[in-house]
């Protein structure tokens, strides 16, 4: 048995995935581990899937709840869609089985603000928790567990299921141990205090999580990697809006509005943040920190280099070459993260008083600066809103990307409003693609829309744009922000018709 | 001269509005105070309208930008309006006239998160701040300034403006000094430390606003009576609407979800908030507390008969008959309520820490629960989001209240999707009209859509909605959020175009 488990007690539970599996029963809520492809559990999720399978073939239905940090990898969300065995799932995921069944009708889905799922639990909101099912790269002789590459809600999962589950992954480092920092203040009104993070680096908690040893009812050993997918090298979209936004730094920095070091920086998952991050170790700067959601291998660069001297997330999500890099030199790199529960990394309170500078991707912005973020075309979901409201509404400057247009210039990116919003104009600061950048602070609705239309829009939709600008002033009910609601959102409505919002 | 000018230094800049009012330049940016009808400069204001009408009878242009608060009054806000005087206002308002010249295009208009101002101003994020426009009720001999009826982002013009005049109201009550508590501790990050309140009631600042003296280029005196309107006796409408929300706290501290003195109350203006404070009255309730934007009459009764022992807010809302009972009980009054800047009342971090029960107006909410609080037709502005998305989006329960229907029935105000998102589905909890409450947490939106339907629309436009719901879950390009984009916002147009949403 693994030398990981060092409490006697929960020794004595070691026992298969099926088994363990088998503790789980249908119309349960599962609290589980994971934040993008790392440290979800890696064995249960796989075999409740063929349990669910068995049951199926039976004439039985078995379906559960599954809560997690994010999105997690195919093991889980993938497998557990596959089985049809997911009743309900929150707050995030971008797993292609899953947005199919959720987009089908067949699955239902509740897209939360991921600093408010924890506090949702604890009150009750969301109904009861069954059973957590956490990953951990160890337990200590006392019984307490060592978090593994993710954070997400894993404290919280713990402490209001009223049975867990652990599995313990001897493939994550052992130098993980002390890179947390786990904070037991939280509490519910009107019991609640300041949080003391002052600096993105600040520790105000503990590095393991506790949890009474009889409330573990299996554990489960696992020897398996995470699953982040490599990046694409940036293209040359992603490179041009990389530069907007450093150049947008630069000019901020010139004009005294923000300070050398920057303010801490916030970057959503992908490509376009990965080519951000390079073009960050190419601008010359040093002494910079993040405090976001999650380390992607470019993160990696920044903290050798010494651009970035200190992130904080709450997750990992780093490819297989960056999960080599990160453990040849973990020494290095654990004295830079610290990894935190999800309602820290996000908390508004942290976001707000840190001055965070943050950049999250986007499905299509509107002349007025509203964001969608989550729904094609204002019904069919992608993945969720995750944690870009914590950052956008509460952050000193938030900036939203994306390319100019999607599917192969079939979409424009820039539309006359949004098919679905999920940040307003109050908190879109400012708006990049490839094309340029449009700074909208200060700017009353018929000014952002010129400004957008200029910088943002693509060539081929940039005459449509100002002509439905120019009609809606003219014509519209209110000229404040002057819209034609028959119209407003026949770009979308043309390109389900037709495949494209172009006119042709 | 005013006993009330104790500074011997700010005594010799005693000059008439008229002359103060010439020191402000065309073009100049003016932070005024003033929030709802308390506090608001009496005199200048209409002395400068009366300049630039001068001006523009020779031909020359004078508008200024004009900051505020909040809303006003008729003597600053009316008066700078009809004198075509505004060039850009922000970030709040509710009069008339400058609605009607905003949404004529005539006037520009940035509606920003009340919380928000304040630290875009001192980011520089809204240009330079050149003259402050400040009622107080007094000044010290050190030359302190007693605040008057509002705080608001009084502090914040002060400091930051180049030049400070003063207007010295007598007919404030004297003893307002001390009920306030201005807090000196914000910062730009990265120097931006907690904000130490746990409890609506704590202090943590001083009475009286700094000033250095030199500053003060002129000092006004008038006597002259703060003015909000009187409330209606609530109607049917808005008791109904009272009673539903009363029932689901009644509902939420018998679940256990909250403590049975509650959590701190916010609560919008106007005649429906006015009814539900006068709903608490009758709850047989004590011992609870308020933490919100302005203190309307019924706070009054609320605090007299020890319904609510502390309220936090940062300004009185009072009718002439509220400030004769508040004048007439002060001593009483001063014990129990605090006022604030209003970065404070509306916070995001204190307000997520106190875990406020949020209760605001709106103008209509779509079947899926995003709500629309500041576009009549999705274009013409109505007053502005004001504080609604600092509470909403942290408060511990975030509700909204409306009635089912507008002008008489030709309006339904739950409709398939609303023309303009001020708060997303993220952001509101429950949904309140006469017809009764639909409580959303932990729904996804299918289900959110069925209960909002069945709950709170009018019976005259639910199977209107029904049948909408029905056909988009058939026919939507995706089921997450099922709308058909040809028509979600045909409910609008048909109003536009015939003058009723029903179909006829
Ligand atoms: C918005 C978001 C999906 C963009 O991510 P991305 O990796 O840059 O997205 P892509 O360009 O690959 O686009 C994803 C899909 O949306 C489609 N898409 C992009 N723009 C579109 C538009 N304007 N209209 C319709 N579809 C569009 C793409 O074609 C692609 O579709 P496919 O899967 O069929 O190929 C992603 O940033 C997200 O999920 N954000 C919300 C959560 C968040 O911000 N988290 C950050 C951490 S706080
Ligand atoms: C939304 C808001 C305007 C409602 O206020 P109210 O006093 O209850 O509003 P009323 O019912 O008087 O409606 C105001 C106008 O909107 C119209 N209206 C109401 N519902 C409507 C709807 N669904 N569609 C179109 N117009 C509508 C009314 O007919 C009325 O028009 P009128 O001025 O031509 O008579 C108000 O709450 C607000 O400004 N909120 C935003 C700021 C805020 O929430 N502040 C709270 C403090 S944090």
């Amino acid at each position: 048995m693994s030398t990981r488990i060092a409490h006697a007690g929960l020794r004595r539970k070691v026992m298969s995935a099926r088994d363990a599996a088998a503790l789980i029963r249908p119309g349960q809520n599962v609290g589980m581990s994971g934040f993008t492809g790392a440290g979800y559990p890696k064995a249960v999720p796989q075999a409740l899937a063929a349990l669910m399978g068995e049951h199926r073939a039976r004439g039985e239905d078995f379906r559960i709840g599954v809560w997690t940090g994010a999105s997690t990898a195919p093991e889980l969300d993938g497998a557990l869609a596959e089985a049809d065995g997911i009743e309900l799932r929150l707050p995030y995921q971008s797993d292609p089985v899953s947005r199919a069944k959720i987009n089908a009708g067949t699955m239902e889905y509740i897209d939360v603000h991921l600093s408010h799922v924890a506090q949702m639990v604890w009150e009750g909101f969301l109904g009861h928790l069954d059973v957590a099912l956490v990953e951990v790269s160890g337990i200590t002789e006392d019984g307490d567990l060592i978090p593994s590459s993710s954070v997400g809600n894993n404290k919280t999962w713990i402490d209001q299921a009223d049975a867990v589950i652990l599995e313990v992954n001897s493939w994550q480092p052992l130098e993980l141990d002390g890179m947390h920092d786990i904070y037991y203040g939280t509490a519910l009104p009107p019991h609640r205090q300041p949080i003391m993070i002052t600096e993105p680096g600040d520790r105000i908690g503990v590095p393991r999580f506790r949890c009474p040893p009889e409330k573990v009812v299996a554990v489960v050993e696992t020897h398996a990697p995470d699953r982040n997918s490599a990046f694409k090298d940036p293209d040359a979209e992603s490179r041009a809006i990389a530069a907007h936004f450093i150049e947008f730094l630069d000019r901020e920095v010139a004009s005294g509005r923000i300070p050398p070091g920057l303010l801490p920086l916030q970057s959503g998952v992908g490509n376009i943040a990965n080519a951000v991050l390079a073009g960050l170790a190419d601008s010359g700067r040093t002494g910079l920190t993040a405090y976001t959601e999650v380390l992607q291998d470019g993160m990696l660069d920044l903290l050798e280099s010494g651009t970035i001297t200190l992130a904080s997330a709450t997750a990992f999500s780093l490819s297989p070459a960056g999960i080599e890099r990160f453990n040849d030199n973990v020494a290095f790199f654990r004295d830079r993260i610290v990894l935190r529960p999800q309602e820290i990394s996000n908390h508004p309170e942290v976001i707000r008083r840190l001055g965070v500078i943050a950049s999250n991707g986007m499905i299509e912005a509107d002349i007025y600066g509203n964001v969608n973020s989550t729904h094609v075309m204002g019904s069919r979901i992608q993945n969720g809103i995750g944690g870009s409201g914590d950052f956008a509404r509460n952050a000193y400057i938030s900036t939203f990307v994306t390319p100019s247009t999607a599917k192969g210039g079939a979409l424009s990116c820039i539309v006359p409003m949004v098919s679905h919003v999920d940040h307003t104009e109050h908190d879109v600061d400012v708006v990049i693609t490839e094309q340029g950048l449009a700074d909208l602070r200060g700017l009353a609705p018929r000014r952002r829309a010129a400004r957008i239309i200029e910088q943002c829009a693509h060539p081929a939709y940039r005459p449509m744009l100002h002509d439905y600008l120019e009609r809606a002033t003219a014509g519209a009910w209110g000229r404040h922000t002057p819209h034609l609601l028959g119209e407003a959102l026949s770009w979308h409505q043309r390109y389900i018709e037709t495949g494209t919002m172009a006119l042709t």
